[in-house]
């Protein structure tokens, strides 16, 4: 996804087969991915999906939710915490926990989940010096958190306070 | 440290001995945690010390700078990183660049670096919805990198554009 | 591995050239993955080449012990090792085994693990709901471990008893 | 919690204040343990505390719902979860869910999950065998995990069909 | 274990009751830790047991052991592969090899095999200088794993041949 | 990279356009890679691409600094640190850290770090039966750390003397 891009700009692939195993990133899935004719067959897969759609002005329907699809309520609950926590408004502005969340994707080694956010995160308007910065802080936070456990380093009591 | 102090209005326990193994946390390091007399010592890590405590306004110097002057090299660079990368202006703004430290200190499990960053991000303002943010959008990443790892989702092309 | 197959009615693709860096998933290992040829010149390498197709009563061995058969001493070790913890007789059942090393293997984000071990669970057995209720306990044990080490829960009493 | 008690069996410290930092196991939250007197006053807080007990038959609520109570939408939300994935019926029986959840937990690092789905474990008839086989295969799966990360292993084709 | 002392040279606590719950560290195992008392009542445990002491040269049985003694063919297997692997003469010395244990158990987050690990390198012969330079390394290659992870650093040719 | 090549050896690609998504790995950055005629337009991008040049003997510049070139003050800070930590003298030997950097990026399944410092102790002399040794520790500690955690084991005093 281009910087400035919003999924609303995206080229509409939804209505078409999802790209399985062509292209660039060449991993199968473990499990089925839904074509929309497929979710257009199963009420509560085409609830969500609906409704992914009409939250992001897009047709655009990525494949972890296809993927989802096998399981309708773990793709209901999904979707739901989902928007609960990152579409709604809340403490934190939509950017901020977009960088939260490639923080924590990068750390479990999560290569869709860093690709996905970094895009939503550039569709929300990162810039490329608050990627650096993310990144600095993603590397550094790593290196001290290997230093504190190698030396086993107890906590200050003034952090406890 | 209670939500509201800084660095600078914690109790200064900087010229006591640290706080080894008495107290609450009693985890034992793995290597010497320096005292100040110590650290007066050694020149390389007095310059350290000495910055920590001018940069942040504060005689407090913490347990993990204790651990890391037994090797003033590492000491240095690590002390010089972390001062541009969480202490100078950038273009994310300090409590964010806290909120993600803790996300990564979460993933990886380091007490010391959760209890100590919390507590910087209490000092630098986070309010506890902010902090609730921060907890929900943690657990939701963390949930959807299992569940997009255990399918092996592949990248949706659109993201790789 | 399609749901319903077992080992022994794979394709026997065990007498050609191991599929090195051709067809879906192209990472190139850091190790020579050994053929049936070279195999066959080695003993030790033979000799648990036999055993594993003689135990899956399939003459496919997959790459992870054309792999160690770079080092008889470990291929020996783990092979004997799994099959007594895998393919013994326990007081767990075979399928659960599998669901507890896919749970393992995602957290640890281990493709090549999930997928084969996936492939293994289907082979034995598992449903779609079974996979279902898998995913389901892997994401939200995922989602509550985070949320645990961020607020650093003290362990109840009760539990320790 | 001992092998052959259930929740409903413990010692029920409910009405007690939660232990903080006192007994075996001291590390202090970065949030507030709410106690049952606080939980009364916030009308969402109180209802899941009820559900909890209500559910489990029991009038202990653990120190992690007492920890999420400072977020009462998490609350809600994490307790809903666990309720439909771990309590309600479905394709894989109790005590299977408890040992994913141990594994995953173990992976993760998370010392109060350990503890408490171990307990849990137990008080749902897991038998001293069980967690020998559960045991085994974790640590099994840890290091053929690691072996095959190391040597980059790719996936045969044959579990991708 | 103080830097020099040789597992020979440790206080002889093995004929003792092993430290539950009391000391430093006070975490409670979830399983029992078996004393020498109830190790002589079992065969399997007992020849084990005797053979760590033979090899160590030290009567000096560490916890971990006496949690494994719980399952004996688990216990059996284990120091049967630690023996091979950590004792017996290899390609690289012993030290080299304990350096890269304390590796792992730091990124795995492990307390007790940090501890114990870093323990052990020290008996072995370990400086504060080659510390230092471990250290130096685990935090390095922590950092730039999570930088080249979050920028999704796609792996050179060059490396592939 | 075969073994017995360093990077001198190597084919000189450094003045071509860096291989993107194109070969035999082809996951696709989430930042753009410099090529060489990018970086001669960025002084401080330049200076560092000329001294790694300069430092290995080598006309070659893997991705890793090609994609940190989006940075240049990260870019300066991790090459200077990298050169520090695993170029200059040290008390441990130059194969010894990049053992440790392998381990630790296994740990945290660092596909790019893994095949980058496998070639990197291939050309420092690491012989297949080293190879061995470390992929049996690694895979070793893995284990035992798993089975540690799962035990909850508590540190035996006499490793925190």
């Amino acid at each position: 996804m281009r910087r400035g891009t919003t999924y609303a700009t995206l080229p509409h692939i939804g209505t078409q087969k999802p790209p399985l195993a062509q292209g660039v990133l060449t991993t199968m899935a473990t499990v089925k991915l839904w074509t929309d004719e497929e979710a257009e067959q199963d009420e509560r897969v085409k609830t969500v999906f609906d409704d992914i759609r009409a939250t992001r002005k897009s047709d655009f329907v990525n494949n972890f939710w296809r993927g989802l699809a096998n399981q309708p309520a773990i793709l209901e609950r999904t979707w739901l915490s989902l928007k609960a926590i990152l579409v709604a408004p809340g403490a934190l502005d939509p950017l901020t926990r977009e960088l939260i969340y490639i923080a924590v994707s990068t750390i479990n080694g999560c290569q869709y989940c860093i690709h996905s956010h970094t895009a939503a995160a550039r569709a929300k308007g990162m810039t490329d010096a608050q990627h650096g910065d993310l990144l600095a802080v993603i590397g550094m936070a790593a290196e001290t958190n290997a230093l504190v456990t190698a030396m086993q380093i107890p906590v200050d009591e003034a952090f406890l306070k």
